[in-house]
């Protein structure tokens, strides 16, 4: 006789392929889900259902959005574009309230490791926006590690020469970690610090 | 203009309700459904419908089951019943493959503190079942904390006139701590080396 009924078990698996959960947490996620009302439970799963169906990338940056277009490239200042590995990577950003540009985000970074390369990433769709003119500056805003600065090393190779302006954000973040968790302070202080490659 | 679009917002949202489950959690949770195909996500939606619809309480023991009445109580020994706060505990007593008798979750435990009396909890429904005959032996299988303890001292001073012996599991297991976290080994010797009340 396994341990739990087949509908915990199957609910408890679903939960283990969510990032950093274990079968302890899981197990304590899917009793939560039981003790919720129907109606609770009903909107979980809609909410799940909801993004699946709602979150497209914006045809221009790369980004999360609604609609073809995301609401960041429709109204902010074109003049500058945040380049960013992830759309989290964006949220992060956007906290501070600093930054009046627009993003492109690559969904992902160059790493021979891994086998991903320039073409892997969004760095096509990058060039066309810049050929299309009026950006006077790129912030390479990856990450600061290996892979993070070699993407930023390549674009800067690659866009000035189109006479753009490329920065990146200052070396105040802490070296090997991530932007997603920076803390606000050094973050926004990276930011105005931002230096030209 | 807010950080998440509304679909990611909402599913951030629900992932929140996770017991332990903070902002950042929750929101690699949602990127982590946004990056799925769309049949896993239906996967995991379904699941969690699935689990509310099938799951209920054994009209016996007040265990999960997908009947009314659960595998263990149809199966097992009725002659020793172990009586345990939650669902989950069954579960850490069932990974053992040591108990051959049957279950009773209290839901509960008496917590004068926060206003739970004897009432409160599954305990009218284990004298029914006791008065039944055939009952032998009741393991009090409640955690060894002052909830715990008060609650199997109510339950001994209950049964014990109806000439059924009561035990409670050894004391090998930390005081303080929660029977669901205690390791295998600890729990396995605290249930052989049972005591009379």
């Amino acid at each position: 006789m396994q341990v739990y009924i087949e509908p915990i078990g199957r609910l408890i698996n679903e939960f283990s392929k969510l990032p950093g959960v274990g079968k302890k947490s899981a197990q304590r996620y899917a009793y939560k889900i039981i003790g919720m009302s129907d109606s609770e439970a009903q909107e979980f799963a809609a909410a799940i259902l909801n993004v699946k169906k709602k979150v497209k990338y914006c045809k221009v940056c790369g980004n999360f959005t609604e609609n073809d277009v995301c609401d960041i490239c429709k109204e902010r200042d074109k003049r500058t574009i945040c380049v960013v590995k992830e759309p989290k990577d964006v949220i992060a950003l956007e906290k501070l309230h600093e930054y009046k540009g627009v993003y492109h985000v690559l969904h992902g970074v160059i790493s021979p490791m891994e086998g991903i390369g320039p073409d892997d990433i969004r760095i096509r769709e990058l060039l066309a926006r810049l050929n299309e003119g009026g950006v006077e500056e790129v912030i390479v805003a990856t990450n600061p590690d290996v892979e993070g600065d070699a993407t930023a090393m390549y674009l800067a190779r690659l866009i000035k020469p189109l006479g753009i302006k490329v920065t990146r954000l200052s070396r105040g973040i802490p070296i090997g970690s991530e932007l997603e968790y920076t803390d606000d302070v050094t973050l926004s202080r990276a930011f105005i610090e931002r230096k030209e490659v």
